[in-house]
């Protein structure tokens, strides 16, 4: 029950603190002959950086990559890939006014109960940084998946009270907002900017689509597909909920309406259902229907305003957290919950 | 990645199919010198059981707990328990004329795709009956909790579009429905019994409170507290989201309001948070607060309609699951989802 | 960290007191559409039960398995199997002069030390009783292997200072002593009635033979084949020892002796070692050849003569075991370790 | 069944090639706030490397770890702690006549069967330099322990034929052999050097006692204490045996010899046994006596002698590793064993 792994099959480990020498993952599961250099996870890594436009977080370094371990001559050899990215932005003075304080919204005060003592130069594990070594680690799986022609698609699907409404896939990785529509990501833009001027943060609905996931996959009862999804959406920090297909949606319809109605395809010559309420998952394993999911994020919990909160002897504190802060984080939690998203398959696929 | 077993701590493997001999289950971890009976266990199925009320499910069978091992002159050893229910009800005539088709919203279709072979009789290991050996291990659990004085409690918050607005706690074991607004449950359970008579279901939302959990735990990173109830919730056969604190909701307010205000409690001396829209958990390790997170339940998938499908060979059949059905299983899910719940507590809080 | 389960793939969790209500396995992992009945389990209970011989042990009852789970129209359902066997035999009078005083060589004493409660009828879990769920689990194991063409035979190779000379496997089943051996044999039966007369006991060397693996089973580093034989062997009570190929041997010869030779075999195509010091596995990994290794069994801890002890409270006390004990348990341990051996293949094959 | 990682509570995952970029480990489960620096790890692993004397292996680099996160101001933080160690000594082309042939004794065979890649320079992960993570790890583990007054000693018990007679502990670290006879010592070293004039290597047995183990820790069935200390063993490159107490031996003695008496012991105020044949262990679990266990430490199979073959294709080909070669490891492996044994202990503790 320590915390730091995930999976079974293709098992990773993260360390590293958010301002340590360095962030990493261990890897046991690759498979051996894997073509792999380190422009394969750099790619991924660089969809995680802040973008060149207004919703930018203030860390700017670029974060690359290395590989330790388990590649020889450009494959894989079957043993633990080991990546690390060295932090160069190792600045504690930033922090210094906010040592002792709990910043509200933030980890600090747990991580301080639980072990009785923290890393407070900006969350130390419990920060958005620990989710670069998800992204690296699944680089490696979406790479194994692609070659079985398993795609994963996420996107924002709604900031604040701004919903997608068209749904044009090329379009996602075009817009600061990875978001499917062109306009409403203008228009959460400007919510964005509005809301930022007031030092303020806000959140969103991301949506994860799994293409081409074979009918079979998943375990029955505990290692279920949508179960295992919902852990692992769960982990990425800022995430306050998860829905599969038909989701919250499913306790205001009737029973003849969630239930999908099985037909053969003759095309496809496999049984598929018309509809897909359940989010192409049936008793924790897939349909071989598009894999379909929803998570909410909350509105980042650094912001500029004044807060009231306490240090850690209790005393009454303000916190002022200095810096320029990320107003919305979900297009940077998109490629965190694909690389989730592969690391659940990749495990439950078992491909060695 | 086999899929029978829960927790690491107090580990627990349930087997048994829904019309086989025997549904039950081992908890490994249990620690020694607890007293323990068959009674402590069979309270907590008796709240898994139909009630004497309309909507009920048609087994009326009692299920009787017997606890194989693991517990000598009353305590228990530190050993494996086993408990398993006998299943008295094996008529897999009823279950003959569905033999090979694929029954909408079940399971039967995915765990033919996954295993070449599944039990036709009522779902197998994908019946809700898996559910009676969780409920018994947590009735295990609970006790454990109840000695940390750690409580928890469920209740359905709502019917299709009928929502509990009073919470009265002492209500909620007094009507069917398992709701704490009594005038809400009436409305319920008329709007259950219309959508039974068009042989249709119906689902809704149920809520669990923890109360009394400390500060500090949940593992960090992956084995976070809400990761972990969010993956034990969605293992619950019809559950379709979960959602912890602001929820969904979380995606359309500010920061400045999802930042719960740290301040110190001087009657209780401890840290605490003036509001709790995180719902008890910042970076996976609880806070102090209340605990408090939501489900949706999906309507039965078993309903009295004919209905569209096909066979194992893909040929069009039509199906009319035969029997009397639970129009609504919300009521019957709040004791599940405690057991899982105090799987999860128990687990996390490492006791021996 | 909790101790009553083995293996990933096909994981058998345990349970059940000596003389509680019952022992038994639950296995998850069974590959799904095997032909399974209770009678393939019975035929490996039934090795496991004393022979009509001299050298038996005093519980005459007959051991019938029950299947509960995992098995529909006589094939496996990829579902958990779970497996018990009642004990008939529970008359706790006869231990009850053995109560609170701890056994000289037994467990009483360390299971005390650890939980504080022990149950002092016949050893609890610490009793060769408990071997007899891994017997019921390996006979599943066995099946699947034997698919493989990988069988297991195991064997007496020596008793006190008595060595078999000659290799007969035909002759393995067909003496009390389970010895290829047939002259040696009758001298160690002779050895064991002659301790038996003086209320004392005797161990022995078991070796087990692994044909028909195919070179690269085992995980390098921590998994490793030879680790996994020797954890699953010490894990059996009674076994003290445990070496692979040439063994403690290997470190009175020298490197050019150790070091097997490569050739390849141009009858079997395939790459093979002309000695086999190794055992059959090199680093961590099998090598296509036969595995060979041998357990040290002490000799058995419950003997007829008056032993001094100590009871719960650390006063002195003389102890007398009442009833007839086996003087020689190697000849029953040797399906155990087949058993185990049988596990430990079928994890590390990681069949589905 | 992934292979790289050991243990549960304190779970190091060790990865890296030999000739790689780097050998390291990651700890998850190192308790909060212990002091630690990477002096208390650079001074275990300094017993690894090679004597200033004639039984040294040729890499003379010093290793020199670097911790990479989970410490913060001298003290753990409870996250995970990764250790790396840059190899310095990367020359490929002193392996580049080995390129494809198969090294006797070596697991360059078994690896290429099982990956069918493999990383020729110098045996990749099957190398006695990975062995390096596992001292680091075990550092730490160490640490732990002493707080908890448990001590480990291991040191070399035989070399080929020559017995260590004497047992005077202060003599281990003395001599080079790590032997605690000094006279034994010399006359190891004289046999060592003559069987390295020919070119060969020459094997021993080490013994490892674990002083300060109080009564109770193991777990029941599985997680014994002796399987896991016969599991963490055999995992260690090179070892062929395993025994605990009496051992091998215990074979061809009688039960009223083997079973250990109890009394208790007024001075120390607990139960204890007159002698000690259990080796510190019955049924699994610890009884607080000293834990003693011996293995036997194979030739190394790198000689300079001139060995027969075959390559990748099966073409016999003859083989002569270049190079100084280390005719004897067993003082090399006694850090080792008891890395391993202080990281069986502190997973068995489960001290947090």
């Amino acid at each position: 029950m320590t915390g730091n792994s995930f999976g079974e099959n293709f098992k990773i480990t993260t360390f590293g603190e958010s301002h340590g020498k360095a962030i990493g993952v261990v890897i046991d599961g690759v498979p051996p002959n894997l073509n792999l250099d380190e422009q394969d996870i750099q790619l991924e890594l660089d969809r995680r950086r802040p973008a060149q436009s207004l919703i930018t977080s203030q860390r700017m370094e670029e974060d690359r990559v290395e590989i330790l371990s388990g590649v020889f001559e450009g494959k894989t050899l079957g043993t633990p890939v080991c990546m690390i990215v060295f932090n160069r932005d190792q600045h504690p003075k930033d922090y210094e006014n906010l040592k002792n304080k709990f910043r509200p919204g933030h980890a600090d005060f747990t991580y301080f109960a639980k072990y009785g003592v923290y890393d407070y130069r900006g969350g130390g594990r419990a920060s958005g940084r620990e989710t670069l070594a998800r992204v690296a680690a699944g680089a490696i799986a979406k790479k194994i998946l692609s070659q079985e022609n398993i795609k994963i698609i996420g996107y924002t699907k709604s900031i604040f009270n701004i919903e997608a409404k068209k749904f044009d896939y090329d379009e996602i990785e075009k817009n600061p907002l990875r978001c499917p529509d062109k306009i409403a990501a203008k228009r959460m833009l400007k919510k964005i900017l509005e809301v930022q001027k007031k030092k303020d943060s806000v959140g969103g609905v991301v949506e994860v689509v799994i293409k081409g996931c074979p009918a079979g996959i998943g375990e029955p009862v505990f290692n279920k597909l949508d179960a295992m999804l919902a852990y692992a959406m769960l982990s990425i920090p800022s995430v306050k909920a998860f829905e599969i297909g038909s989701g919250f949606n499913c306790a205001t319809i009737l029973g003849s309406q969630q239930n999908d109605e099985f037909y053969y395809d003759r095309k496809l010559k496999r049984i598929r259902t018309r509809t897909n309420f359940s989010g192409g998952v049936l008793g924790g394993i897939s349909t071989g229907e598009n894999i379909v999911f929803r998570i909410a994020v909350k509105p980042p919990s650094s912001i500029g305003q004044k807060q009231r909160s306490v240090d850690v002897d209790g005393k009454r504190r303000e916190i002022e957290i200095a810096g320029r802060h990320d107003p919305c984080i979900c297009p940077r939690i998109v490629p965190v919950a694909e690389a989730m998203t592969a690391l659940v398959l990749v495990n439950l696929l078992k491909i060695r």
